[in-house]
């Protein structure tokens, strides 16, 4: 097999997920073509994945290409976006049919998970790598940005965090595919991270900032405060805790992609009624307030603690 | 210098190219959001240059950084469509400031060159590679793409073929940075390819279908007469050649970024003032005909020569 009998056969195993109502032109071209709704505006957002990095390069192609596409996606949930389209670049130094096959199948897994169209990629050879370009589509004016967050807000974040941290230490994370991953375990929540799209969309309008945590919510909260101009206040006991993480682990380790965001003390209610609409855990973890930009003020149970940055990319 | 520290240098140097009147956020936040003119689609394609396949591993940065955008763009320009934004992610093991500010620096020129805001992307550790998507704009249903050739169709190429081939045989292939490059050089031509933009986009409503020759005229080629469900005859000796540079050469090395495209041969008069308008040397180098879908019928002077196909990826 080719290169290009290889694309091919990756785009049969995408099937109808490389198509859709806004995709004009799709994959095989030089570039899609693309509709964005009337009054709507774009979101994009690029993520790379390298292989013993970011994932072990042992795993398997399926959930491989499955996480490539829910990382980035989460950064259109961050945004209160809806998924459109996305292209997906992938780097390998060789692409035998066993591998190229499940991988496609994982894309177009997640693709259909998140309603998105594959409509273009890359292949080339090299060190694994994957790196996914998403795209969304937002009623104008309406995204959801870091930078909105009010001191007196409330500080949310959805689901659990945590669970990725612990599926690292699993002896099964190289060895397990899509189909092992039926409940909601920490192999799962690493693999298939579950971008919080729905309950995001639900939050325009009513949320002031939001971020995905991909880096660890220390990291990433800060980040939000200081594009926001805002400290905050956050007690750890109150953090969500995936079954068998602490609290100060839950609070610095990356991979949930979990949302956190910021919305007035006065629509509590309505988030929690979209939240259980959603399906979704919400947790009130804390309060912004003013103070020196990007700081974040760690209590458990009212005192002090010291919390650490989560991940540093360098 | 961290990561963020980093990413904020980039972005400054960036300047006035991470903005523009569509950019309603750009780099920073957990997306990017976007305007898309009234009554256009989006044009978008991804491109991936791995150190070491792609580029030499030890070239410049700004360089590096500059011809990473301009094999991204000229997919836009295979499309008709106007360069708009763009998002780049850089897979890196080491970022030192000295690298990343003419890596930022080369990114900026290319934007600045082709119009692109840059308004987004990732920096990841790893082994070298930048993958840039372009995003570009064109009137609704005005998108040239690789399918529309029609036999009787005459078949042109723009520029010349083959300088970029000759880089790679040169001494300063990498030593050289942007500022070196401002004669017509092989090295021009390879480190900064100049996507046809400004012809292309002349050429929406004339041209049945073009592609850009990134593999070389020979594969490129014939990519576009099988997604066309045409063959076509081309005859060597009109090929239009860089200097110093053979037909044979020519037709089989990529890396030039010139556009291959087909048109009704009664446009002949039109197409000729307008690359003279844009002033863009076009060639008229064959014809679409009616046999095996994607064959090439390759002549020298009228006389059959065998043209083997270009880079093949795996």
């Amino acid at each position: 097999m080719d290169e290009f009998d290889l694309i091919d056969t990756m785009v049969e195993i995408l099937g109808d997920v490389a198509t859709g109502t806004e995709v004009v032109v799709g994959p095989g071209d030089d570039a899609a073509v693309l509709e964005v709704p009337t009054d709507h505006q774009l979101v994009v957002s690029t993520d790379t994945l390298v292989a013993g990095r970011h994932f072990p390069a042992n795993g398997q192609a399926d959930v491989i290409g499955y996480r490539g596409m829910a990382v980035a996606t989460s950064d259109l949930a961050a945004m209160g976006a809806t998924p459109a389209y996305a292209t997906v670049a992938l780097t390998i130094e060789s692409l035998p049919e066993h591998w190229a096959r499940p991988y496609a199948a994982g894309i177009a897994w997640a693709a259909r998970d998140f309603r998105l169209a594959v409509v273009g990629g890359n292949v080339a050879r090299g060190p694994c790598s994957i790196t996914v370009t998403v795209h969304g589509h937002v009623p104008a004016g309406q995204a959801i940005t870091r930078a909105g967050a009010q001191p007196g807000d409330r500080v949310y974040v959805t689901g659990s965090l945590g669970g990725a941290s612990l599926a690292l230490a699993e002896p099964g994370l190289e060895s397990c595919g899509l189909r092992d991953l039926n409940d909601e375990t920490a192999l799962r929540r690493y693999w298939m991270p579950a971008p919080r799209l729905a309950f995001a969309q639900a939050l325009r309008g009513i949320a002031n900032a939001a971020i995905d945590i991909s880096d660890g919510l220390s990291s990433d909260l800060a980040h939000l405060c200081q594009a926001s101009g805002v400290a905050c206040r956050v007690d750890l006991a109150q953090l969500p805790l995936f079954a068998g993480c602490e609290a100060l682990a839950a609070a610095t380790s990356g991979d949930d992609y979990e949302l956190a965001f910021t919305a007035p003390a006065a629509t509590s209610e309505r988030i929690a009624s979209l939240a259980r609409q959603s399906g979704v855990a919400v947790q009130d973890i804390g309060t912004v307030s003013t103070g020196q930009s990007g700081r974040i003020e760690w209590l458990h149970d009212g005192a002090p603690v010291v919390v650490p940055r989560g991940y540093r990319h360098f």
